[in-house]
């Protein structure tokens, strides 16, 4: 095992009706908080009232609103800036974000924004590291990707998707009522799901030796995700399903299933190399495609912790050999996101021809791309030409 | 699910060496920290040379440290007292607790004490509740208790041992070095493993329907902890297995486990009064006794429960009835412990006649214990009479 530091002070306060509570929840965690600065996204929070609810709630609570809707998914570092310009003529002192990753990446972007005084797309291309923020409080609509616990902020800048982490943004507070998910469009659902798995197994593919204490937690959430999430293909609004859901992703990505290994990220890179090429791909979706292939591209590296996935996520059992231990393994993995209603080759995530030479380029950059195996832009060719 | 509120804000640093940067990382942590308490037990601290390591690396980041060593197993409210005079004198403004469970419960209940112009005792037997403490620390050099991450600290007075609960006392900063750890002597290493596991099942054992995602971390954290015990008795110096012991045992207790349910804690009720009565019983061994026996009286409330912890828990496969798979599972459990060197019986816990009557009084109070099964003292009798 590795040697780690971990802390994540967020405050997760989650259940039923939990969003009422958002402004006397802000008031207790910030004392200090005067005038806050409500994040959204598109109509669906309107629609469903959560953003009148969380105002009212918050004025209630003697807090000064201002708010800021239009964030779309991928959402761009123009619309951060403009979030900063706002934010700055209205002197807020945090922000609260009511949605799901894309607002949420976009509250803690311009909370970095907002007390630096060169571009906020410094700290997204490496050129700047974060020396103070905004706290940023949140309100979870959707989840799928942990933004609400978690250190990191993804950007689009062009078709430059770019992430930034930093513990400055970690939410001071989260509310999580599962109730508000009910609503959800089944492929944002789906979607979601698989983005939640994808960050607990960005970490659990691993080299470092030991850990049997946090694979053996990544392995529990999986199960657990993948059991609910076919629970809520039947029943949309299982209330019980979706709470599993929201708590096992919303740890998904605060650090606990990294801890004491190294991780891999690979597959979260060539994916955003797509959604940056077409920003009409949903990052979940785009996850399904790339997972399967770069796993089986993969698995040689290090047979064994593979062995273990499909033993441990998967059940598989038998005598048969590794390879095809791994390979069932793979094949189940495949199936459920069928089951789950989620395109498993590039051909149903875009009618375009994806350029796969650009992608992997834009993947790997100037290094290599991801732990488990170090890829270069031949081997991310290969897994998008596999995906195909 | 029920509703929940978490957060756990203590940075856990861990690995080896770890606690040569105790200094810095305190400075780091509490940057208004001048003059801190170091707390410790016996002489092991003192002769393993970690106090003075600990002391040197506090002293060479500028910190001014005075010490008070001499804590005991079930430490008592008298030496808390003794803490507190001593730290108001030398006007600290920090504790660093150097131990285990009792060495930080110590720390923390005279964190409490410094605050208060009251008898400290006042936050144990209920007559009030803490609104102010000193940041507490720790080094760890025990895993067991879980001290270094939860909000609990629990106080011996005469026959009473009592606990107090409270976010305020929750450690700013935790260092865990493993290879601390190799030196312990075995009972104490088994008795700290039951002690961990405790704090799982304690909390895993529940009526709240739901709560899959909490019942699978709880049962895979089991399992881990189970697997690398048992290779400790092997080989005491086994650095990975300490790690998945260290890590499993520090999150064991900081609540995690017990997210989203009602919790139990009839056994860590009985075992006080146990080790209340007598205080040469130490808390693992108490607890090791009087779990099997309390398992065995309650599970026909709630059989699917144990169905579903003889499943994932310890394998238990097979078509026989409810009540078999149960049993088989808590034969298990009994056949680990003794692989542990444990003991299961009242009779190999001490040597005087236990006044069954008067420990099943002193446990349940003016109420009921425990919320699986709510135990009157009639029920906490025949637990204690089964386990004799």
């Amino acid at each position: 095992m590795n040697n780690f530091t971990y802390c994540n002070p967020t405050e997760l306060v989650f259940g039923k009706d939990s969003h009422l509570q958002t402004g006397s929840l802000i008031v207790r965690a910030l004392p200090q908080a005067k005038k806050i600065m409500v994040v959204y996204g598109g109509g669906s929070a309107v629609r469903s009232g959560v953003l009148a609810s969380v105002v009212e709630s918050c004025e209630k609570a003697g807090l000064l609103v201002v708010v800021k809707g239009g964030v779309r998914p991928n959402p761009t570092v123009d619309f951060v800036r403009e979030c900063v310009d706002f934010a700055r003529a209205e002197k807020v002192d945090m922000f609260l974000a009511v949605g799901g990753g894309s607002v949420i990446d976009t509250a803690k972007a311009a909370a970095l924004g907002v007390c630096y005084e060169g571009d906020v797309w410094d700290f997204f291309c490496g050129k700047a590291q974060p020396q103070q923020a905004l706290p940023v409080c949140t309100v979870l609509t959707i989840p799928a990707a942990g933004s609400e616990q978690s250190i990191r902020t993804v950007i689009s800048n062009g078709n430059v998707k770019a992430g930034a982490g930093n513990a400055l943004v970690r939410p001071k507070l989260s509310i999580v009522n599962p109730e508000l998910f009910f609503t959800l469009p089944q492929r944002q659902v789906s979607a979601g799901i698989i983005d939640m798995m994808s960050h607990i197994m960005e970490r659990y593919f691993t080299n470092t030796p030991g850990v049997d204490y946090t694979s053996a937690q990544a392995e529990a959430a999986l199960r657990v995700i993948m059991r609910n999430g076919l629970k809520l293909m039947e029943k949309i609004d299982d209330y019980e399903a979706w709470c599993e859901i929201g708590l096992a992703g919303s740890f998904a990505h605060n650090g606990y299933f990294g801890l004491g290994h190294e991780e891999d990220w690979a597959c979260h890179g060539i994916e955003h190399a797509l959604s940056g090429w077409d920003d009409r791909i949903i990052h979940g979706e785009g996850l399904a495609v790339v997972i399967p292939s770069w796993m089986s591209y993969v698995w040689p590296v290090n047979p064994a912790r593979f062995v273990r996935f499909a033993h441990e996520v998967f059940g598989v059992t038998g005598d048969q050999d590794d390879e095809t231990t791994i390979k069932l393994a793979i094949a189940k993995f495949c199936s459920f996101l069928i089951q789950m209603n989620l395109p498993t080759k590039l051909s149903q995530l875009t009618e375009r021809e994806v350029p796969i030479k650009e992608i992997a380029q834009a993947s790997v950059g100037a290094a290599t791309l991801g732990h488990f195996k170090a890829l270069n832009e031949q081997d991310v060719e290969a897994i998008l030409v596999n995906a195909r």
